[in-house]
Parts: C-alpha cells; structure tokens; sequence
C-alpha cells in the first residue's frame, strides 16, 4: 500500500483539493467553509453555508475577551481544539450531563440539550454558543435571545436532522445576531466543530480584524 | 414558536420520516441506515452504506462477550452510548491522548490516531474498531491485519476525507473481515458513533441473531 501517513503532508494535499472546492469564497470566510468541507468530505457543503457579515469580528472578540465557549453535546466540546482554546484562556463548556440537567429534562419531558443550553446560556453574556446536535437547543436559545433572558455574541448552529433542525437555522438567521450555519437538514457535531477550530485558526494567525 | 421539544416525539417523527427514505434496506440493516441518515442529515447515505453479510453478527459477538471497542478519536469515544456500553460491560478505549501515543507519532512523523490505533488493536482481538476520522488510522489497521498482527471482529471504518479516505474504505471491503463503512469522502465521527450505537440498539433489543 502507498499512502500519505505524514500529518503535514495530508492537510496540505487535503486543503489542495479543497482549496478548488471553495475558489470563490472570501477570506476568512473560505477558511471556515474548507474545515466545513474537510470535516464532512461533502462538497455541497460550499452552497449550505451561512455566515453572518459580523460572526469572523465577533468571534474574534470572544476570544480576546476569554470568554466562554458553551456546546449542546460532549461531541463538540471534545472536538473543539483543546491546546488552542488552553493558550488563549477560553473554557468550553457542556452541562448535559449535569445532574439537575438530567434531573430537570426527566422530570419536563424536554431534551437535556435543550436543558443544558439554557442552564449556560442565561448565564453567559457575550460568550459563543456552538450547537451540533440537537434542534431543540437552538430553539431554545433563539426563544431566551428573543425574551432577553440570553445574550451570546456568536451562535455556531448546525443541528442536524428531518424533524426542526432546517426550519431551526432558519429562524436563527433572521434572529439579527452574529451567526455561522449550513441551511437544510445537513450539519452535525463534526460540523459545529469545524468552524469553532476555524474561528481559533483564524483568530490565532490574526486573520480576524479584531 | 410552535415546535416538537419532547424527546420520543421528536424521535418517533424523525424515524418515520427516516423510514420512508430507508424503505428497501432489510432489517437489521435498516436500523444502521436510519442511524446514519439521522446522524448526518443525508439522505445520500442510503447509497453509500456497505455491511458486511456478517457484520451485525460479528458486532453481537462483541457485544455478548464483553470485548472492547476502539477508537480512533475522543469524539467517537465519548458520542458511543455510556449506559448501553455500561448495561453490557463493554469498555471504549481511545489512546490518542497518551503520551507515548503522542511522544511516538512525533517522532516519526505519524498521525497520533494511526499510532494510536496500532498501540490498541494489537492487543484486542476479537475486538470491534471504530475508525471515524484518520484515514491513515484504517489504513495502519488493515496493515495490521494483512500482517498477522491484529485481528478485530469487526471494523467499523468511516474515515473521511479527500485524502485516502475513500481509497482506504475500498481497501476495506476487499480485506475479508466483517466491515460496515460508507463509501467516497464522506463519512467522519459523527457516522462512526451512529454505526455502533444502531448495533448496541440490535444487539439490546435481541435482533442480532446471535
């Protein structure tokens, strides 16, 4: 078998290719949109994405203030980069599986995403929200913005799936905040994560004009 | 805003829709498939899955004796299913963080999932491994196995990518052990972790025939 093992030498060949893919984004838009694509391995990726003119500036601002980053599921949170969130003083969080979490999303009948997101997110002003999974946490916290019982300065949301998620994204781009999303059903964990270790990368190598 | 925010609901409504898209797939397999579509958001899944005639059983086997699984990285390991794995005592490893993982793949200019990989499966046969992410994770284990020097159940292999990842999957199918990946560059952590919670889902509700 002949195959690329050298780590630097398979994210260069890969970002090659996907430097093609994506030939007619602009920086640092194009960034996000080739960790979308090499994440997912999907090409349609490039027509499903959404960033908000503001979303690069304001996630640059999260970190550089160290604020937080709160996550809908274990998944993102360990995807997200953790030596790079460690250099610059930003935590992430994830409270699904937070004992009164659980105990609340039993006792409603709710998903413990949905839960877990309220649970920060009432608490977390200014901090970049990341939501991978579940269309039940976006919704939820599009409602606490809405109410003004939650201020996040970036919301990274790709909920995945056939039941609430599209229509989810959609409200969520109308909702007026700095937002990062791919429209329709696709999305997913990998996803949310991918853009989050986007906006590190960018910030990291002062692309983000902040 | 009017959506659905109780959890079976939610489920039952995407698994009928789910249904519909997975309606000539036999089952077991058809629980795999749905899994995936609900995972990704991807109807295309339905055409690129490939199982193995042995695959569920092979995972069954597994399951009932208490083997591990493997993955290649933290964010397969932490979406596979605690209570399921906890109810059957089965154990997930992922050594991508160990430093002798970490010292190795530096000084050899690895990938830390590849040499990952090789520190866990040459130890665990009879094994299921879970590959989600690094091409070169797949391709080190099929080496591996070509070699005399590990022998998994099971391999469930989605790596992604445009960057060997499709070729290491055909190179799957060709090797002869139960497999169960999808084909061309998509894939990632997100397919991985639904494969195998599907196949904790047969093996629980006694469909796997073993």
């Amino acid at each position: 078998m002949n195959f690329l093992t050298e780590p630097q030498m398979i994210e260069a060949k890969s970002m090659e290719i996907i430097g093609q893919l994506t030939g007619n984004f602009p920086s640092p838009e194009k960034e996000i949109i080739g960790r979308v694509v090499h994440a997912t391995g999907d090409p349609e990726m490039v027509e499903l994405l959404a960033v908000h003119p503001e979303a690069v500036r304001a996630a640059c601002r999260v970190f550089a203030r160290g604020k937080k980053i709160i996550t809908d599921v274990k998944m993102v949170k360990v995807g997200i980069s953790a030596p790079k969130t460690a250099q610059i003083g930003v935590r992430v969080h994830c409270a699904i599986d937070e004992p009164a979490v659980v105990k609340e999303a039993k006792e409603k009948g709710l998903t413990r995403a949905m839960v877990a997101i309220r649970t920060l997110a009432e608490q977390s002003a200014g901090s970049m929200v990341a939501i991978g999974n579940a269309p039940t946490a976006l919704w939820e916290l599009i409602r606490l913005v809405q109410a003004g019982r939650a201020e996040p300065a970036l919301i990274v949301g790709t909920p995945v799936g056939f039941v609430g998620a599209a229509e989810a994204k959609e409200a969520l781009i109308r909702l007026g905040l700095p937002y990062i999303t791919v429209r329709g059903t696709k999305g997913g964990s990998a996803v949310a994560v991918s853009i989050v270790n986007a906006l590190l990368n960018i910030y990291l190598s002062g692309q983000g004009d902040c």
